[in-house]
């Protein structure tokens, strides 16, 4: 096969170009004010240079899809899941350089959405340049679904998928985003948690009343107390019956990994900045972060505290709820388990509302995708990834893949402190050399194996 | 006996001028910018025209205290336990008239402080003028111990107390204030609830951490959660041992007059703003208001809700909780209690400050003050009070009183829309009256008996 390094080296320089115009656009899903046009006028130019057919794909009151399909040598297809949108920035004084203007540093490069998700975005199209420019076609057919809104939770994804269920298809998917780890080894990534978000909320009097007459109101923060010390032992393990049924244990080449995997726990505690930890051992400490799926309370407020206290009884408290679900737990179900749970316990009283939920996702070791992508890191990188058989965080990747029959891996041109969703956002210029030509290889492995 | 209805009757006009000059100070203790020297020269006056001995007492960084002392017939002694500051007014736009400006309508008088407590303060100085005016002296010594901080907690009392102690005593205290109840009858108080106030902090991580790394982080609202539901039942029952064993029952005449007390339990919850309650009879709620020591979250904050809501896990929780505590609680002996159970449960990581603390008192039924204010009250208003042995609410009555070896009741003129603390603050024009003509016969009464 055609060594791909001198091609990418050829197009280095261009993929950077068209990385600094893309970081350019301030295509901040979460302001309303922002146009997209350009963005995505950039893009469909990009995907039809490669000889790609294009669609921009619009529905009411959403940010445009934009799909393309570039046909290749093998019957096999892999879809790239891509956004274009990205996080607001922050205090811009917090920035060592602008945001939206791609700015080189000791060999890294600085902008917003960067490392999420337009480096990888970019890094794709140029692969496929390298490989077009390297064996005149690609190995297989390319499919782009790159959408607008991730970055607020991606609220039009099902709608497109149900409405262009047809396009939006292929034999894998290379989800959008990846890592090194702090050894500087890259992460590959085999799914993602899903999660059910609640809003609990309890009404005790009318209005704020006077604490004197605390003994004749039902206070509704001590309610709330004890519906969550019902609801979940103190280190977040859910009591709920049935809840853990349909947990997932680690298979035989899980546990390899994990021991793989499995880092320093003070320099995780340090780097995270985690306080007391329920674990002191790193391999049960990632097993853990990986497989646990518990109940995060993410906000509790009734009355204040402090300087902003007053003697009164609350008249409502309210908690917001998260629960990391790993295969194959699924958000409605918990929710009816968690509920149900509320209610045999005598707390019928404690409104439950059902805010989001996203099912988990974890593509079997055995796909062809997987040792595809375990191939093409290590010839590209020297050595093999560290493997997550999903990762911590949540994303739709179940929505777009497994429960339409599609299998995924995720990887990516970020390291440790790219400080993702931060200021000064960044990748190292050579991890996106690296991302190009990785993710060329990843074609042409994937269409042969 | 003289008949003081004449004596009232040429003396309110008058009466009501100098409660008008009273509430125009405005005397706001929580403004530290307020100047307290008028409105303290005026009582000076005030009670040196009566023939008072007048001191002004004054502490380091405390407001000053006006001290009085009006020599009468017979050797016993009466303190008058009362404060010239007042709360703020809160949104002048929500008043119907100037606050500091005391105006007529329909028989009643607004003005911020009219019913808390300068009412009270006036009427009590004119009821002294009635007597010298009807019997050429008073009928035993009267004390007058004015405070310029009770709406702030009066921060400076006790140490007022130490060091003029040997002035601020007498053979019983006639304290601050009080109101007619829902059926027109007024109230006689016996007593106060004392108050332990303690704030709760447990850490999780370092800072707010991201809700992915849930499985590895301590989620301190999930621990709070839990601590404040070993501390205390969902009711507010409190689950330390040991915390009622100094719990004093009813005894017999107490039970009369709750029973003598009690109202319409739908009328209680209505008005009050009560909402939900543990109990559903008018009896039974009487007691538990004013002898239910139970335990109130009045604050719980940790992280964010609703659009205040972000997917982290909190670095950390916290709450403000509140003891009304009955006699013969202690609130330092119930910090005690509280923190041992939460250690011995395993809660050693949950810090507890103790904010505040406050003794109940509750005079008993055969102090010979407690038949000379139902004597007087009877005799005044044509039927006796309803009769509470103590109030539901929190004052420094303890400190000045029943620690040192004192009685206390309280009454006043206020009514149940006085609005204190409110906007509209009022008083009844006839409640006025009848308050000077009462604590004028109690004087004559306590002196007898």
């Amino acid at each position: 096969m055609t060594d791909l390094a001198p091609h990418v080296e050829r197009h280095i320089e261009s993929a950077i170009a068209n990385l600094a115009t893309l970081v350019a656009f301030p295509s901040i899903a979460a302001d309303q004010t922002t146009k997209m046009d350009d963005c995505v006028a950039f893009l469909e130019a990009q995907l039809a240079d490669l000889g790609g057919a294009v669609q921009v794909l619009r529905l009411p009151g959403a940010r445009p899809l934009v799909f393309a399909e570039i046909p290749g040598r093998s019957p096999r297809s892999l879809l790239f899941y891509q956004h274009y949108d990205v996080q607001p920035t922050g205090p811009r004084d917090l920035w060592q350089s602008e945001p939206f203007t791609l700015t080189e540093r000791d060999g890294y490069m600085y902008a917003r959405g960067i490392a999420d998700n337009k480096g990888n975005l970019a890094a794709r199209l140029a692969a496929l340049r390298v490989l077009l420019d390297a064996e005149g076609e690609l190995p297989l057919t390319v499919r782009f679904l790159i959408e607008g809104e991730e970055e607020i939770g991606s609220p039009h994804l099902i709608a497109y998928l149900e409405q262009y269920d047809h396009l939006l298809r292929a034999d894998g998917c290379l989800w959008e985003g990846g890592y090194r780890d702090p050894n500087g080894r890259l992460t590959l990534s085999l799914g993602i948690k899903g999660i059910c978000k609640l809003h609990l909320r309890v009404h005790g009097p009318e209005r704020d009343l006077h604490g004197k007459y605390a003994p004749l109101a039902k206070n509704p923060a001590l309610r709330l107390a004890a519906a969550l010390s019902v609801l979940a032992d103190s280190d977040g393990t859910v009591l709920a019956p049935g809840y853990y049924n349909p947990v997932r244990k680690p298979n035989e080449q899980e546990r390899i990994w994990l021991d793989d995997a499995a880092g320093d726990v003070d320099t995780m505690q340090r780097e995270i900045g985690l306080g007391p930890m329920p674990v002191n051992d790193g391999r049960a400490a990632l097993e853990r972060l990986l497989y646990f799926s518990g109940c995060n309370v993410a906000g509790f407020v009734a009355g204040g505290v402090g300087s902003e206290g007053r003697n009164i009884v609350p008249a409502k408290a309210e908690a917001a709820l998260e629960f990391r679900l790993v295969p194959d737990q699924e958000p409605e179900s918990v929710y009816g388990q968690l509920t149900s749970h509320l209610v045999v316990n005598g707390f019928d009283d404690i409104e439950v509302s059902y805010v989001h939920g996203v099912l988990p996702a974890r593509t079997a070791p055995d796909h062809p995708l997987v040792p595809a992508a375990l191939g093409a890191i290590e010839a590209i990188y020297g050595q093999p990834p560290v493997v997550h058989p999903n990762s911590p965080g949540t994303g739709p990747m179940s929505n777009v893949c497994h429960s339409r029959g599609m299998a995924a891996v995720a990887m990516g041109v970020g390291h440790p402190a790219s400080n993702t969703h931060a200021p000064n956002e960044n990748i190292g210029i050579n991890d996106y050399r690296l991302g190009i030509e990785v993710v060329a290889e990843l074609l042409r492995r994937f269409a042969e194996i």
